[in-house]
């Protein structure tokens, strides 16, 4: 590949959105002077009684958490979806809405506070993994359910509210826009090649092994080409599957290898508990056909430079399109070398 | 209008860009536990030796400001984009990437580094105006340059680096994402209703009038039914232009004045120096018919409920849609009694 891509800008195609990112690798060099996040490296107790997820304590809603041992899930006190809500339809003229019904859930990792996914052995994150297994099954089982949305926001930089290790689950009657873009973008390719648009991508990443961090037998954690976040991340199984549904047991751990690598690769690059939002795409649960779907877990962290220097999505990036400094190649590499 | 879209979970419809915003209205008494921002209120002196766009003083790369007496331009010493550089394609299967060559610059709104718009002049807001004008007509004309998209990031909090009152103006050789989608949607409707999208959809808006939050002779300012920001806005001349270099003097003179309006109230809004990002979108400037365009300026401020408390984009946000807790009714309401 031409060398240009380290040295120029250029923008670069996003196969599973249809979108594209400008890259700026000369600008990576650029001072900084605006805002600097503060770092939260505390150690944290084992269990705090202040903390809302923590097991016994009682919860905004005056329910008390049972004395769970492992992965403990209930529906969100403040969920932005609501289950009964009346259906009704705004269709006038360029006022177009829609009511959508949902259930949102939080997922507690462990009832150890002090704990994050990068210090949880790989079986404890195993029961997590088991855990969004059950929840996309019975969630996605349900008539209004579609789509199932799992993913966690770690952090205080990344809007997370409580540093218990914790994701959540949102579910609802319709796919939301990336979901939507993914699934338009992999079946036109599917329906052309016979294979999944991603089965593809790692056949071409395999051969030139520039972008992959990590892989088992299962999975391999690279950074995609496209990558918008500095040190953007994905997790994708090897053999194309529609959903987690379809891991085996054995598949399951190594999944939960997967992302016990990622994460303690992401704390060891700034040496701090490493923020990001992590999320799984994967088929609707509606009843079309979903053979054209690869599923796939992506981690996006703000951080740029260091603890404290985050990448900003704002003026350009809001009314143009994303942009990234350090390149896609140079992160898998940085990353590579903390495995 | 159905009354449920105040109180039920739904999802509405953006005709400029196609996709859709998630709104739980129910969901706005959430108690806030996380991240609380920091409110930088300091009183600026009116110049700083220490800021590299104060006038007279010197620049990362060495240059000298002039001694400016309103509105000063410069390319960015750190430009995103290079004009210079190569013409390259990266078309190796499901690799896709393009050079992309422009020129960014630097817009100081002042030289005085105590003000920000919303304490400047109408007169002194309307030579930004006309500055605009200038460098989209300059950077148009270039054979090179596409698209032309000038912006702020007003605040720390929206990574701006600097605030001395500045914004930005990044041109390229071809159109970025959400510049992208607009033409398609705009397009899109003009070929069927030969009237533009933003003049029907003004129409709907005057009748209801619960999204208008101010008029003067040639422009509206509203919070658009799909708007993603708690306080986003949006400034619209009320007949269609297709970008900035059709207002006339008398125009560029209320376009101004609505500014000073907006950047008032939201300074009103919290009792702070109100932070956003705000850009223009207008008319790609490449050699097609652009009759479809209606250009209009927009204001996504990331605050929610307070100075210190932000609306975060992040884990739903950035794998499913964006999400909004607080109605856009409601928004409108709330900054119209500040005006
Ligand atoms: O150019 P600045 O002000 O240094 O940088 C700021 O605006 C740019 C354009 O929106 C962003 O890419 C940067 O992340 C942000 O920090
Ligand atoms: O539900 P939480 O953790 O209180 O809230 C966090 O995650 C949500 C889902 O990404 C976002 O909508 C919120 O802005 C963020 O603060």
């Amino acid at each position: 590949m031409t060398n240009n891509i380290q040295d120029y800008s250029h923008k670069r195609f996003n196969i599973l959105t249809g979108e594209w990112v400008l890259v700026s690798p000369h600008r990576a060099k650029r001072p900084w002077q605006g805002q600097n996040e503060e770092v939260a490296n505390e150690q944290r107790p084992s269990h705090d009684e202040s903390c809302y997820l923590c097991a016994g304590n009682t919860r905004a809603n005056g329910e008390i958490n049972p004395d769970y041992t492992d992965v403990f899930v209930f529906t969100n006190d403040f969920a932005a979806l609501q289950k009964d809500s009346e259906t009704f339809t705004v269709n006038e003229g360029l006022l177009q809405a829609q009511s959508e019904q949902g259930v949102c859930k939080v997922i507690c990792f462990s009832p150890d506070h002090s704990k994050s996914l990068a210090n949880m052995s790989v079986p404890d994150i195993n029961k997590v993994v088991k855990t969004w297994q059950n929840e996309y099954k019975t969630l996605g089982a349900m008539d209004m359910i579609k789509y199932v949305q799992i993913f966690e926001n770690k952090g205080a930089i990344m809007g997370c509210s409580n540093p218990h290790p914790h994701g959540q689950i949102w579910s609802q009657s319709t796919l939301p826009n990336e979901a939507s873009k993914k699934d338009t973008q992999q079946l036109t390719y599917y329906n052309t090649n016979k294979s999944t648009l991603l089965s593809d991508y790692l056949k071409q990443e395999f051969e030139i092994k520039e972008r992959i961090i990590y892989e088992n037998d299962a999975f391999v954690i690279l950074v995609p080409f496209w990558a918008i976040w500095p040190f953007e991340t994905m997790i994708v199984p090897k053999i194309a599957q529609e959903s987690i549904l379809e891991m085996t047991d054995k598949e399951t751990e190594l999944f939960a290898d997967a992302i016990s690598v990622i994460t303690k690769v992401y704390d060891k690059l700034f040496n701090i508990s490493f923020p990001y939002s992590s999320g799984i795409h994967q088929a609707p649960t509606n009843d079309t056909d979903h053979s054209h779907w690869h599923w796939h877990m992506s981690f996006y962290p703000p951080l740029l430079r260091s603890a404290t220097v985050k990448k900003f999505m704002v003026g350009y990036e809001m009314f143009g399109s994303p942009q990234r400094d350090i390149t896609p190649e140079w992160a898998a590499t940085t990353l590579k070398n903390l495995v």
